[in-house]
């Protein structure tokens, strides 16, 4: 799967945002309807967001839609409903484990064959928002149909509940879970996705979490604001700079090669394979998302 | 069971520091008869301890025992000896995993057994001193007998000599196994319990401290002196100011409810029913604090 | 096993520098025949390591020797050539887990078995540079060949390529795996390796660098320069007056005890036995570090 | 839960015979919406299952009600429709291992929440009709809804299909599956099923396979017909000769235990404490299968 | 994979035999470079074999290698020699676990590698031959390489050497290790292969042994002898009896169906949709081995 | 270890029975604390085995205690006053897992140092009598202290009451866990302990149990009279037909290799190098148990 940065929450029963937000720059939508969307609204909600798919399909606008869930089980109606082509995946919130996992693909399944789609197309992405879902996050990373795990953090939210912890902005208690929702989701070949800043008017607040999140290891992350876009995909970009830093690289590796030697010291650091095999990397991220822009 | 802010050690050969105790607004004492008693009082605290449990009972006052450990076995006559109506729960030092837990269970079953008492109705309290059992945590949280486990950080102690670190006041070195211990024991749905603040004179220090383990989600900790307690209890209240916090998020989130919205932008943080269970939780918390005292 | 303060990484074409560096103080030598030899010089490297290891063993110098690997399989005639009387292990970089440290273990014995090698003797240390193996990293640490696990860090090396992070000089986005392979290892009773300062002309980097893997429990470092080892390896000594401060703990508490106690406040700080023993452990450290210098 | 010697498998399609069935002696029924249902018939299957529930559980008839499943899911409606009060458990036919069973588990809790009955109180009852699930029958017999696993046999039936068998009357190629499925349930604490005899006029022959499956240790078995189930409650139930076998052992041991001794040899078999705790348990069966019956 | 009724093995120093051997109807050859080849001709078995994998793939005959161990390596070199375009896989003897599995997984990548074939395309055929890869036959299964797994008995050889059992011609000391050998392979979607027949010269014994594996649900056997191939592939084919049982069947319950009814007596047994499942499939199988022969 | 090929009980309160053992020509003893001893006796029985543990010693006699248990945990007094040199192992009834082998072996351990022996040195028989140690035989004949584990079957006894089944003589009910645990300990390296025969004085019933246990695998068997040792003995040591037998296929083979082949059909079979491993065993075995009765 193409890397996401950026992963845009819309509220499903908002027919108009949605149709705003193909304008966005996002990299994805999710369309919501769980908690931005009020209890009365549910209904609208659902038909709304099934009603959309297929013209975002249509715009080339990758789209993801989280469901609802009670405490026992995901909303088998909200998946029956949504469950269409051009749905790239299904976000869910608050699972408990594995369990909750393999329970929400097996529903999928069942969505697939009813609805006529190929089966184990559409993707889960789990919102590891539970203390056990994190606690677990590298084998519910291994789950076939997870091509992301989400480690979010926000003042007051759900992690933060389940874990107990205060939130700050240095973010010294979430260090330990946003690591290992890295760890775990590059372990099993998978994107880790950060977030999520709640003050969404503050941009410059968000350019420096958002560049925490990036220097952890995070490819991507959720985004509450059409707003925050730019800055988030920003910062998941290589820079000009940066490829000019690489190439660099590579051209001193090289000369070095030449010249019958494995390493040289570039800006002052001892580079080798390993180092350009990063340079090359970078360079190659850095063109793919720019052809992906023409 | 009922969340314990504070747990005051008390060395088991203090026969009057055991009966002060009890006005030291401590939510649980721990009865020493290991490392604060010195080999030729070991006796003679057990049978303090063992004569003093009926009489903290009476006063309502929650009591551990931390008993001896040989390098193989914790001790089998402490076990027999304080296993008695009035207890809640044994601490056991340096588990090296589950092994040593679950035998720590089989041998408490055989007290109560022994002694008249139901079957299970005995807690044990881990300190996670050793690496492997801070390896296992979450393994060790699980276990049914468990209701709290400590990841406890000192200058010098077990867990420093176990894991190599260095102590340091920011807690850098520890961060990791304190917020595994978090993880771990939440998502076991247990209490993780943290300390341990030695040096027991600066009351500052302390107060610090306690506030670094509160934020990263700790529910309480351990004490070394009962001038200790009350800044440690009062880390674990919810303030007023938090009280008036929640409460205004709560009321912002219904009148935006009614307005037939699902969000709300409260002190500049985008805030919904998620943010609002936390609200609850925490209202709940003080309520419950607050009758306690009553 | 000793512990292994310094690991000197040495190009295995530069039978040279092999030469010499019996006289840099460090602890142990990784002759190199991976990515720090041109892949025109594979061969030659290989033959120089080869007939190099047991004049080093006679020296008395500790060797190790990080073999090749294709992305499937550790190099097989790199292991035939260099198991050899005199060589204490491999180091094999890159493992994707526990699978890739079994096979290794085999090919070894393979090797062993040829060679007319006691079969088990030589052991492997595993470079954790890949997220997989760094999420394994308490399983790797169990094996039994392996005496040693190392969690490094560069800027733009394999483990920042795996993870995807970005190096930065306070070490934010390392922490959570430094102090895992800590925690991994000592659980496992093994010896946590850290570094790895690629600055190698910056001796002062290099020494806070040192100083804050110490901090955590790393037990030694990879060094890349002689240079470099003198510094590396008084971090991981006891200094004269880390001794002095716990001599003076031991005796303190010697005294506490002539007087009936079991505690005593000790330049600030709540101590008992269990501080004793770290005391008596790093005093033995720097005893037994003595004598290997006499 | 009390032991059920005889579950009984009615149509659910077929309203009369479910009405007559409470005459038949069955310990349980299981009103069946699945393979027994022709496909035209399934929604009036479920509504006259539906129904009749509480008639049955007035009449003290335990009720099980086997639902259907895709390839995929099990059937969601089906749940819907007959998680009600009155039904003890739900059968669920071909799990593919424990995620299938942890799915119906959840599916089951939010069908118990929606038709307002306690969350957990009904029960599963899986059918080990795939490899996968014999394979896992331990770890599914740990499940806390499960009170008991199926481990049946029947000439070309699924699990024949699945493990790709031949079925003979001697059973050599089920031993090992039904004996699997035997000590799995017995390990976990619960009950193992046999069965299934499907040449349902041939009683001769179902009192040989039902008397075969006892002596494995099944505790009850499937049954097709009205006709089978006396003859299969005989089975399960102590014979007067039994009980008279087993009391002579409880006095012989009382009688040696006067005498001074710990053992006798009682009809030719050394006998002690061990084989006198089985005749109790045989003795006990036989006084609660009695008093039952009255 | 299509099944493979006969594994026929042929010593890999018999250039003649091989080159007879696809007239033998054996539905896949395994060419021996271990047991059956004298120590001496270790090197021309190697290179025969080598030679003649392309010749036997033009003929369209199925073709594994089995290759030489040391105590703690598969042989490298014969990997290198026979991985070629042609061969559909390995046959390792006496694997140890699935570490064994894994290793010889890795090697044969790095086979493919160097020899150019496309990564992951040689399969593996374990014989369990150990009692720790019969305890671990589930596990071995399920790695991607492995289409099947071969639980043999033979009088005195490796299998019976290793559980320490006395072969029997009736079988019940092999009974348990052949049943778990094949709902090991079906749990994991693979095939069970059984055998193995030494009295090569007794085909009527043959026919009855390979009736009882097929009788357990093995899908196939290894055969020593070409004689013993017609017998071996008779024993795995449905006969036409068979076939005329399944179509009757399948009429019957078509019948019933048209009637209003889900089940039917047929040659009195109780049949259902779970039945007419198994006879499409061995009517499906019957055709399809037709076919292959035409 | 030495293989034992029959342990014989003597209840431990008989001292005379005791001292008549050593002629019995058991392999080892089992002196029983447990179920052969009345209740008012266990305190005589513990000091009368505890004072002929050295004295059993000496005489060359291999002797393991079984001692007592309660529900919850194996009986503290009896480990501590049989701990005692000369003592080879204690046998354990009745565990209930993994957990309470973990659990006997840190008490062992405990009394291993309290009467200053070296630790690990006593080793550790589990009888698997209930369920869940037989599902979990495997993993318990891993644990290092264990050298052996005991599936025993008998009329009514422990096991027949855990599992339900009812014995029969051909033991149609016990094939699957005898065979299982033949192959849990084979594949730990462990030996598998058969019996139990309880109709003690019939010598023939006992030699076709004791003939059905070797050729499952069993490498010996528990004894409850000293009339049935020799029996044992002689099913457990291969005849001097047997040695003719295999030194006659030795030779075979060797002719077959200087005649340049691999295999040869010895007695009907086709035989090859691992048919000439087993026969090897098979001699070396008759010749270490003549050689220890000379």
């Amino acid at each position: 799967m193409k890397p996401i940065r950026s992963f845009l929450f819309i509220p499903g029963n908002k027919a108009s945002w949605i149709e705003k937000s193909v304008t966005s720059g996002a990299d994805a939508l999710i369309l919501d309807l769980e908690d931005s969307v009020p209890p009365s609204e549910k209904a609208t909600a659902r038909s709304i967001v099934a009603s959309k798919i297929a013209w975002l399909a249509e715009k080339r606008q990758r789209v993801y839609v989280r469901i609802n869930r009670s405490p026992y089980l995901y909303d088998y109606e909200d998946l029956m409903a949504v469950t269409k082509p051009g749905l790239e995946g299904i976000g869910i919130s608050k699972p408990n484990g594995c369990e909750d996992v393999d329970t929400a693909s097996s529903m999928i399944a069942e969505a697939e064959m009813r609805n006529g789609l190929p089966i184990g197309g559409i993707k889960i992405m789990p919102l590891l928002e539970t203390a056990r879902a994190l606690q677990f996050a590298y084998e519910i990373a291994c789950r076939p149909r997870v091509p992301a795990i989400v480690g979010a953090t926000a003042r007051n939210a759900d992690v933060a509940r389940s874990l107990g912890y205060i939130w700050s902005a240095d973010g010294r208690e979430s260090l330990y879970f946003k690591s290992r929702v890295v760890m775990a989701a590059r372990a099993a070949g998978k994107y880790p996705i950060g977030g999520l800043w709640q003050q969404v008017h503050d941009l410059e607040g968000l350019a420096e979490s958002s560049r925490r999140d990036r220097a952890l290891g995070m490819s991507g992350e959720l985004v509450l604001h059409p707003t925050n876009v730019p800055i988030v995909n920003k910062t998941y970009t290589p820079s000009p700079e940066d490829v000019a830093y690489y190439q660099g690289m590579i051209d001193a590796l090289e000369a070095a090669e030449t010249a019958g030697r494995a390493s040289v010291v570039y800006e002052g650091e001892h580079v080798d394979i390993a180092h350009v095999k990063t340079a090359r990397e970078v360079i190659e991220l850095a063109r793919s998302l720019e052809s992906a822009l023409n």
